[in-house]
């Protein structure tokens, strides 16, 4: 992998839409300047929409929308990696945990959205077997593709949903959606073309896709973040179930000194 | 409402973007000239990007792509619409089910998805209170707002993926990025401030958002069809758990003579 690049423009960077290609680069330093590339076209286009290439892994996917929200814009991003998660009803991998990761700028109280398409991303199995504990039903499968509680039979990543009965082949669905609006439409590897983690493959390219956006919402509403505040008040003003623990919302504190806000897994569900 | 409406362009129409205002109109009206809009515009931008604002439920939401689809462009359509979600840990409902759909051309066997952000739709707990039996654990609440098994006892529906141990709270942050790219994007009414269904303020206008996209993949890949169609091989031939079921796959017949095919819901889960 080079850690610098040169970036080619193969589609023209005089219109809204991008599509950078042949990098191979370092993932964040690609991303930044898609996400940031976005942002100036979105300045004069109203929405930016840019695709790379032949790029890497680029870390935390709900980063580049936090740059577009400094901007007062909203922000998309999503990215396709190697495989890990089975379709509804298959045994063997074919998508991965495709991210979606979604900022809103709101006041002082941003809405971001980083989420994997699976049910859970491996960090939660992980923590489930570090504590000896099972996981839940729909978390993971066997190698006989069946749901299992036990972390140490996890050999492959349900959708989000799990079972087909909980609707997981929605979640599949969206992992298909990220796969084709990253790397097929970016013309990169995607699904099972995609190198295998620990596969001996390991001098083989990613060549991952990855699609960010930029829009500018005040093209719309100017009263876009007054209403986007408001959103955000009647969700957190839901009556809650437990009045012991606090409702679940998207959100990251208002500065950069504060760390994002932790779920505590250890309080009631 | 009225049936026949005047459209105002209220951004510009020489641009990628645009905002349809003050309609009221039939659904399915304003929805077809909003997405022909959109593949008007992609045609000349690569992407077209289309909201509505004031409008009302727009039928069958899978519609929208299936005519992007037609003119070989990607398709992507959102509504929101009145309350029916309860958020993760909440008793009373604060979004909808909140659709999203995607169409994508491959070949003569396209991908077509048309979900709901909840975990099932009104009529898949119908079936089951005509059938007289149970639901399953993560579809509905009671008025508790407690997971219920019963389809009489169910007054609100639960996000995509259930409670929270199942990762429900995806779903419910995927109908909130739905919530505000159609309602508070487009500058029309979101959340709770849609009228609920059967509330006595039925003379309430609904001024629902919603958001139509077109993109032409052959701006950007010349093998995309070709690509989409390998994308579809890969996954439906993945190893099958079960022998005697099909794997699940988004997609609609080739013709438009042939109907969609039907998900078998007597068959094995």
């Amino acid at each position: 992998m080079q850690h610098f690049c040169y970036i080619t423009f193969i589609q023209g960077a005089d219109i809204n839409i991008s599509k950078l290609g042949d990098c191979n680069g370092l993932d964040v330093v690609i991303g930044s300047f898609c996400i940031y590339l976005a942002i100036k076209k979105s300045k004069t286009a109203g929405v930016g929409w840019v695709w790379v290439k032949k790029s890497n892994l680029y870390g935390v996917s709900g980063w580049y929308p936090m740059k577009t929200i400094k901007e007062s814009f909203v922000g998309i991003s999503m990215t396709n990696t190697s495989p890990l998660m089975a379709p509804t009803r298959a045994k063997e991998v074919a998508l991965s945990t495709n991210p979606i990761a979604v900022g809103v700028p709101a006041g002082d109280n941003h809405f971001l959205l980083d989420m994997a398409t699976t049910a859970v991303a491996l960090g939660k199995i992980e923590v489930q077997r570090r504590k000896d504990e099972d996981i839940p039903e729909g978390w993971a499968q066997n190698v006989e593709g069946v749901s299992t509680t036990g972390p140490e039979k996890a050999c492959c990543f349900m959708p989000l949903g799990g079972a087909k009965w909980n609707s997981g082949y929605k979640g599949y669905a969206l992992a298909s959606v990220v796969d084709i609006l990253t790397g097929v439409m970016a013309g990169a590897n995607y699904s099972t073309k995609i190198r295998k983690w620990n596969s001996l493959g390991c001098n083989e390219q990613a060549d991952l896709g990855q699609m960010f956006v930029a829009i500018n919402p005040n093209c719309f509403d100017p009263d876009f973040e007054t209403n986007m505040c408001d959103l955000n008040n009647r969700l957190r003003n839901s009556k809650p179930v437990f009045t012991e623990c606090s409702l679940i919302y998207c959100t990251f504190a208002s500065t950069t000194t504060k760390r994002m806000p932790m779920l505590d897994l250890s309080r009631k569900f």
